[in-house]
Parts: C-alpha cells; structure tokens; sequence
C-alpha cells in the first residue's frame, strides 16, 4: 500500500508530496462518458459496480496517491426526504427546498446502513482493488443547509441568509440534524474501509466573519469531533481571509483553495498540514506553466505537511494531457535535490 | 458641502463615519423602474438627464454623505468597440468578444470626450446639484480585460486565464491599452467635477497570487498613479486573502468585501483608510439584527479612516426599510459616545 498521502498527513519527512485531485473522476475522461450513457448521475451514485468503476478509472491513467469514492455531497439530503433532481447542464436541484421553518418537520434522521448502503458497499468494493488510501467525504453542515434552503447552484445566498437571520434558532436545529447525519455518514464510510475523510464547505466563504465562525466552522468542528480514528480534512472554498481561525475545526489537515499563498498560510497555521492549492484553470495552459506552477506550489508549501491537489475540483473540460504533466511534475519532485 | 466623507478618507477624526452603498441608485428602488420604463439600460446610462436623476433618487430617500454617478464598468470597452448588450435578466453580453490575439486590432483608442461624453455631463449636471461629495469610478484593467473575453458573466474563467497562459505578452497589451483608457477616463471624471473615483475589479480575486500581482494590482498602479487630485479608492472583491499586497496599488483608501475582518484589516493596512463592509445580504434580516451589525462594522473599524458602507452592491430585491435602517444606525453613531 502507497503511504505517502498518510506520512504527509502526519508531517512526516517525504521525499515529494503526494498528489491527487479534487473531482479526479469525471467528465473530463472519455470513460467516464461511456459510463453515463448507461446510467443517470445518481443512478451512478447509487450502483456501486459503476461508481467504483469511476472511482477507479483516473488511477489507471494517472499515478495518483489517493482515491476519493465517486459521489455527491447531495445524497444525504436526498435521504433525509428531499426530492434531489440533476438536470442536463443545470447540476442538482431540489425540488422541495427548505423555504420556511415548517418544512423542517419534512425532514426525517436518515439511517446510513439502509438509506444510503450504497456508498457503503462502493467503499467496499474500492477497498478490496485500491494500493492508494481512499477518501470518504462529505458536504459540511452549512454547505448542505444552503443547499436544501436555496434549492440548488445559486450566486447569492438570499434565501439562505434570510432564513439564518429571520430564524436562527430553526437554522441552528437543522445545523445540528445535519451534524449528526454528516458525522454518522462519515463514521461510516470509515466502517466500511476509507483511510481518511474531507468535508466539503463549499459555500461557507459566502458569510460574513460572524456567520462563518458560527454556523459554518462550529457546526464542522461538531462534526469532526465525533469522527475519529483517520485523518480528517476541512476544506471552506473562498475562506482565506478567515484561514487564521480554521484550526477551529480540529481538522488534521486544511485544504485551500488557490487563493491562499501557502507560504502565508504556514505562517498563519503552524505545523498543521495543508492540501492544495493549483488554480484549476492553470491547467488549461501550456505545459511548461503547468509545471512551473505546480513547482511554485510545491515550494510554497514546503517540505512537511503538504499534499498536493488543486484548488478546487478538476473542471469538466480541462484537458488530460495538463492533468497527466501536473501529476508527473509533482513526482519527480525531489526535496532532496532541492534542499 | 457635507465634506465628512472626505474628511474620513484623510483619516482626519470624526465624530462618525461617512455612509454611502455602492449601486445605492438602481433596481431596489421604485422610481428607478419607472425611469427604465421609458428606457433601457445602456439608454439611461448614455440620457445624462436620466442618469443624474437615478443618481440623485437614493439622496432623496436616504440622509447618504455620498453620492456615485450612475453609470455602467462597460461603458469604456463599448466606446472601444465591443458591441455591448445588455439582456434582460442576463446582464450585459458582447456580441464580439475577444476570443484570440488577433481580436485585439478590432480595438480603438477612445477619445473620452467625443465617445463618451453623456458621462461627464451628467458630473456636470450632479455637481451643480448635490451636497455631497461625487463619486467617479470605473472598472480596472482586469476586469474589463476579463469581461471582453468571456464575453459575460460567468462562474469560471476559462477564456480569460487560457489567454493569459498561452498570450501574456498580447493580454499585457490588452491591459495596457485599457490602462491608458481608464486613466484617461477617471482623469476626465475628475475634470468634469467628481471628488473621489473608485477603481472596481470585480473580478480580481479569481486570479492566484502570482496573475492577482501580475494581472489586477499592477495595471491598477499604473492607472492610479496616473490619476491626481482626489481621493482613489480600489475595490477588488473576493482579494481577502491578498489584503497585504492591496496597498501596491497606491490607493488612498481601499474597499473591502464583506468577508474582511475589518479589525484584521487594520492590523494589516494599518493608517490606510478603508471603505465597507457590512454583507449586502444582511439587509434581508430583521432591524434589530441590521442595526446591530452595523453597529459591529463600525466598532471593527474603529474611529479613523473609516467610510461605512456595504461589502458588494446592493442587490436589486433588498428591502428598501432595511436601508433606511442602516443609514440611520451609521448617522446616530457616536465615537464620543462610544470612546
């Protein structure tokens, strides 16, 4: 088994970082079409065969140092009773958002084993092929709240933030019914054989200092509390004017996104290990600044604690050929040779 | 003249800060539909009748100690060329744009006064009326150079950064072009009677620290440095992270977004004045939380060098009595009181 992702995640000595990337499998690869002609995305989800055959099929192309199973952050709401819909070019929806505090009676504790045996069994099946460690994850708390409350992808967080601000007291039950379902997710996805976990925050960066420390990065830190025994990883898209407070979470390890220096984060964060942070988009240029961008990240980040990814999830056109030219460049990586 | 906005951004003491809201004119308001009844957007950006009356209809409402000419960031790159639309509902779209290196000869140098001039007549018609300072502003290099490539808004941007990896030496003449043309327009703003301009790169902080420093900060210098004589203020919005390199642009005060700690922002910047940052979205809560937050607004400030205002626009559907409330919060603020 390939340990580097876990000496990394305990700042361990490592001769290179280890690399994967966030939205590895996807429609980037021809495969992975092929497979969504057969089956609807959350028919995918939902059939272990196919989502492990996803999962794995960036592996084969790449050399990357950790898996991550195929799946949504949406899934849990779904099983909670919300009607999740993807349309063609649109991502998800739900049909039956969360508009006012009645609807929270809608919502129901899902059990992970029945509702969502799916991912469980994907894990499993992962597990039994992998010589990488496999991630679990999960949507965090705020993140899915504003989901279920917008009803899908949204610019501004109106409906959201009303809500929080009208009802706060409403906003912070279904925070925590969601805590105790993203941690028993995570606790189980563990059971079932994932060597770590990272929770998604997506849009936690939308709020407002006040906002963030108390309905994004304390219902996390909740979450991560309960979940033990593996590394656990946060990642809050767009917070880097708050990173000094994220060690808040308790996470054993931040993901940035590509807005963050890493060598400013270091200063800020100490010895706790960061992931990240390659703009996405570097990826569509050409291939001698792919790779002097991935080696600028590198020595940013510097030799201990650092696992190499993007920014923020591989984007659905990015060319294959940028992928395989960051990835080769983060191997032949040498903190000997450098130091 | 109510000179407390100036005296704010001098960092001189005052007894409050300053209040205005960037788009403080615009959709919330019912008397600015009844002007767009008659006619459309680029139609009243071009009437300098018009333009000064939906200037001048916020003042009529709100005690604000600033006033901002009405007016559009793509207004220049028109005047350049570019065949702008804006469509109902989906905001403003060129028809042409900037798809290759070769689109940039379509490019002409616009003479301020012949190709736009509806704008410095409605300076001229405000300042003859208004009591309050005027803004004059315009869209920085970046985010104009961004918007003629993609051609709209958008999530990602794909175009903008694929041109800059493969084209940086015909990206920089963009920006160098467009430098020329809003130093040249801020300059004439000023001719015409503005008494502060402000430089918005929206869009600045999708760029990674490398391309913010090389691509948004340093073309907004070379415009700042070009522009004289009254306070510069520079909003790049989503650049929290990048809030200690800001001062490189050489402006007088900077804006910040909502998600600045503005007593973080102090220890950072520290005498430069800032303008913000109270989340645009908090003007959907209830009074008692507006009031309170703008309370903690102006408290993370602190008493020098502080102009109150929001963190983004004001959105199209905020509530018109929540305005009213947080204007007066700020104005019955008291730093005598307080201190």
């Amino acid at each position: 088994m390939n340990d580097l992702l876990l000496r990394a995640l305990r700042a361990e000595p490592v001769e290179r970082p280890p690399v994967w990337f966030m939205r590895q499998a996807g429609r980037y690869l021809p495969e992975y079409h092929e497979v969504r002609a057969k089956v609807d995305f959350l028919g995918l989800c939902r059939t272990p065969e196919l989502a492990a055959e996803v999962t794995l099929q960036p592996l084969r192309r790449f050399p990357f140092d950790a898996s991550i199973v195929f799946n949504d952050i949406l899934v849990p709401p779904a099983a909670m009773g919300l009607d999740l819909a993807f349309l063609k070019g649109h991502g998800p929806k739900f049909n039956d958002p969360i508009r006012g505090v009645d609807d929270l009676g809608r919502l129901k504790a899902p059990s992970i084993e029945r509702d969502m045996p799916h991912v469980l069994e994907t894990i499993r099946l992962l597990v039994a092929q992998l010589e990488v460690p496999l991630f679990g994850f999960a949507g965090a708390p705020f993140t899915l709240a504003a989901y279920m409350i917008e009803g899908g992808g949204t610019r501004h967080f109106t409906r959201t933030k009303s809500f929080f601000l009208h009802h706060p007291v409403a906003f912070q039950r279904l925070l925590d019914l969601l805590t105790d379902v993203v941690a028993d997710y995570m606790v189980a996805q563990i059971e079932a054989g994932c060597a770590a976990v990272q929770l998604f925050d997506t849009w936690a960066g939308a709020l407002d200092p006040e906002d963030f420390r108390r309905f994004a990065l304390a219902p996390a830190a909740r979450v991560l509390e309960r979940v033990k025994g593996v590394p656990r990883l946060y990642f809050a898209r767009d917070a880097g004017p708050y990173l000094r407070w994220l060690p808040e979470t308790g996470a054993d390890a931040l993901a940035l996104d590509w807005r963050v220096p890493l060598d400013q984060a270091r200063a800020a964060l100490g010895d706790l290990p960061v992931m990240g942070n390659l703009d996405p988009e570097v990826l569509y240029g050409p291939e001698d600044i792919v790779r002097a961008r991935v080696r600028g990240v590198i020595r940013a980040a510097g030799p201990r604690g650092h696992v190499f990814n993007l920014g923020h999830g591989l984007l659905p056109t990015t060319p294959i050929a940028s992928v395989a030219a960051a990835v080769d460049e983060v191997r032949a990586w040498s903190w000997a040779r450098e130091g």
